[in-house]
């Protein structure tokens, strides 16, 4: 049996000595091809083994990011953008070899327009970092998916996460990017205005193109004053089906809640074990509502009476600061609590969403699905959206395990699809949707995808083989 | 002199006989060659005098917008999508000639998925018959430009209105189009879930690709419940900056007004004049709340505070809906009653739109620049996105003033440019801004543009000649 996580690196092309000594001669110690650095730059938190890249180049600028750019070009030689290394799919992996160009050390805050309630950043900021260093503005970035990942990866993926029922997703939410093309261009995508109808909009062609259309190396993304009043809250239902159906009418009626997050038992079992907790295992939902005062108490009376006509119990409330940041980096770490629970696991995560109207149908048919498997399995996520995760925890080197989680997550995925719902509602496709996407969006729409990889990245440098087949 | 509106057509294109033929016996009464049906085809609310097509179609369905692309992809003749006729840069003219094929029997309302907060509707379907045949649900559809536009239409702009500001434009709220692409194949850009990460933003790559890219014949948009308190109020300022200043203070504070609109002095003489209302001549600001009784009643207190502040009398409140509709409908109505302010006049209206902390400069610059001009000129907008028009009322013979106000034009587009605006925040490019664009993507961005055009319509049959010069 093949192991379906073993891709192969047949197309990997060869990087001329000339360009070796070239990047070393420019980078010197920011230049490396040690395993271990090429072996950290070849994965990501998908469950496929690493395919390092030949080199990586730790890239300090825009427009040091344009001079790799350029030597790649020359030689047609792979490039691959890395933040954090944080992504689902398999987008990092070097499947055509070339160079990893780590934009980490590119983490400076540009600029913060308190007034305009903007902020520019180099790609490689995290979102914590940038939260951390906009703490005396009284504003704040919602965009939070689990890990800390990068600005630019976010951008890159259309990332979202738990914030993203209220605020949007990185699609809503960035201005403009500042992009090196395929041919070492540098291009900027969009003015500061809040909004433009000036051409095509180059903005979101990037946001989500994963690499594979332009290197972000820039990110101009929006703002919001840190709301007046802030409370979250925890509550345990009979079943998940009462849950699920607390945010389908919670969404429905129009709560501008800001968060509410689904965990099943088994996940709750998992955070309490990893973040020292003492959650009830039941079906839980953390909420967290946003605004003045009054508003925040009206919307939490709303949610907490239609929580208890689905049995909801045990609301718990956190309004202190200190609580709430407990409760949420329980919620954030929740993906590596999972983990834990089996040692030396490797999890595949699915990531189907869908209308919201279909979510009950979605959630308890994964359920269903997942019943059968041998190996632990969660659901979590970011309900209010129509958007959760199952967690499969599977020991990589066992093919069969590997084979059952594909096939598992195959029938989750198609269900979705067969309630109009997509195959990813923020991790990407990487390497791991390529036959999902294709389904999904079409033969004649993947034509059109394929048409402007062509037409912008005519040798296929950038992040070749990810997101569609090119042949 | 050369009129500034006087556009060539010396790249039209001939239309074949057999073509002529082919269509004709296809579509029989629903193809037209009559002159009146040409120019009305050729034109739109902009300035410039019609260029019409040579034949106009009306299509009943995507498979027949197919089948007419196929035609024109055949013989390379130009195809112009048409909706209602209320864009503003010469988006429809017709320079290369061709075939305009009007969407506007294509008025179907497909789906009402209230459960999930969407609709799909064809392309010809206006904003005001969606709403009304919203009516029963409880939901409604916010954006709304002047014009009672088709939703193809506006999407194809990227247009926004006066609910922007809570509610986004185009851009955030189409989920999906289904597109006819230029070899006549036909695409679904997207599923109904509410996010994606799934390949590249078909979406929104074609919302405003102002029909150069594909023709989009069905568009699924979000919709929002009806606010249960809604109120609207009207207020005079002794000078327009202090309007001005009171509308970015909202936004900094981050008070989610539904709408926050600026009209001068002028517009309100115009507004009177044309809708019968007895407004104070003086800058004026429009705003909206929504939310629930209290938290529209907190919103108005401090929106009334900060108006005071900077001398804001004569708060005159319309919480009836019926007093409500006919505010909005005079701020609707409010080019149109410009218009009217000079007899036989055509209207250029700047677009532009700047980071919210510059607006007091760049719409005080505005009135500065048009102090000079020798005919009437109003200031109006959507303050709360930086965004807002100056109509120069024009005689449309006479040269000068045309060079006059295209000077004008000129200087307030470079004014908003220099603080990192955009020459248009809502109208789109058309034939009208190619140059500004130019200056404000820059050359490397236009030529990804060009790339994707060439890419995806090899053969400019697409509304060719609209947004950049190809060659």
């Amino acid at each position: 049996m093949n192991h379906p996580y073993a891709f192969s690196d047949a197309l990997r092309r060869p990087l001329p000595d000339a360009m070796i000594a070239a990047l070393r001669a420019r980078f010197g110690e920011r230049f490396s091809t040690a395993q271990a650095v090429r072996d950290h730059h070849g994965r990501d938190e998908s469950p496929f083994p690493a395919i390092p890249p030949d080199a990586v180049v730790y890239a300090h600028s825009t427009e040091e990011v344009a001079e790799v750019v350029r030597l790649c070009a020359q030689d047609k030689v792979p490039l691959i953008p890395f933040g954090v290394g944080s992504s689902l799919e398999g987008h990092l992996l070097a499947v055509q070899g070339g160079v990893s160009i780590d934009l980490s050390q590119m983490n400076k805050v540009l600029a913060v327009n308190a007034e305009d309630l903007t902020v520019t950043v180099q790609a490689g900021v995290t979102r914590k970092q940038l939260n951390e260093e906009l703490k005396s503005t009284g504003l704040f970035f919602p965009i939070d998916p689990g890990a800390d990942a990068s600005l630019g990866g976010m951008s890159a993926t259309r990332a979202s996460g738990t914030n993203a029922v209220r605020y949007g997703t990185m699609k809503e939410n960035v201005l403009g990017l500042t992009v090196v093309t395929a041919d070492g261009k540098v291009i900027r995508t969009a003015t500061r205005a809040k909004k433009s109808s000036a051409g095509y909009d180059l903005t979101r062609l990037f946001i989500g193109s994963e690499g594979t259309l332009g290197v972000i190396t820039e990110v101009t993304v929006k703002l919001y004053p840190v709301p007046e009043a802030v409370s979250a809250a925890v509550v345990n239902f009979p079943t998940m089906a009462d849950a699920v159906d607390t945010v389908i009418q919670t969404i429905q009626l129009g709560v501008p809640v800001a968060r509410s997050e689904f965990l099943c038992d088994q996940t709750i079992r998992a955070i309490n074990a990893h973040s020292k907790t003492t959650l009830r295992e039941a079906p839980t939902l953390f909420f967290e509502f946003h605004g003045t005062e009054s508003s925040v108490k009206e919307q939490a009376e709303l949610v907490q009476q239609l929580a208890r006509e689905h049995g909801g119990q045990d609301f718990e409330w956190a309004s202190r600061p200190e609580d709430r940041t407990r409760l949420w980096n329980a919620r954030h770490n929740a993906y590596f609590a999972c983990l834990q629970m089996r040692p030396g696991c490797r999890a595949i995560s699915t990531d189907t969403c869908v209308p919201i109207s279909r979510l009950a149908d979605s959630i308890s048919g994964a359920r269903r699905i997942l019943d059968t498997a041998k190996f632990p399995t969660m659901l979590l996520g970011h309900v209010g959206d129509g958007n959760f995760h199952a967690v499969l925890l599977i020991d990589p080197d066992d093919a069969q395990e590997a084979e059952e989680a594909e096939r598992l997550n195959d029938e989750i995925v198609r269900l979705a699809q067969s309630m109009d719902g997509t195959c990813t509602g923020e991790h990407g496709v990487g390497l791991h949707k390529i036959g999902f996407l294709e389904e999904e969006a079409g033969a004649d729409a993947i034509d059109l995808m394929r048409r402007i990889k062509r037409a912008l990245d005519p040798d296929n440098i950038l992040n070749p083989g990810k997101i569609f087949r090119l042949d």
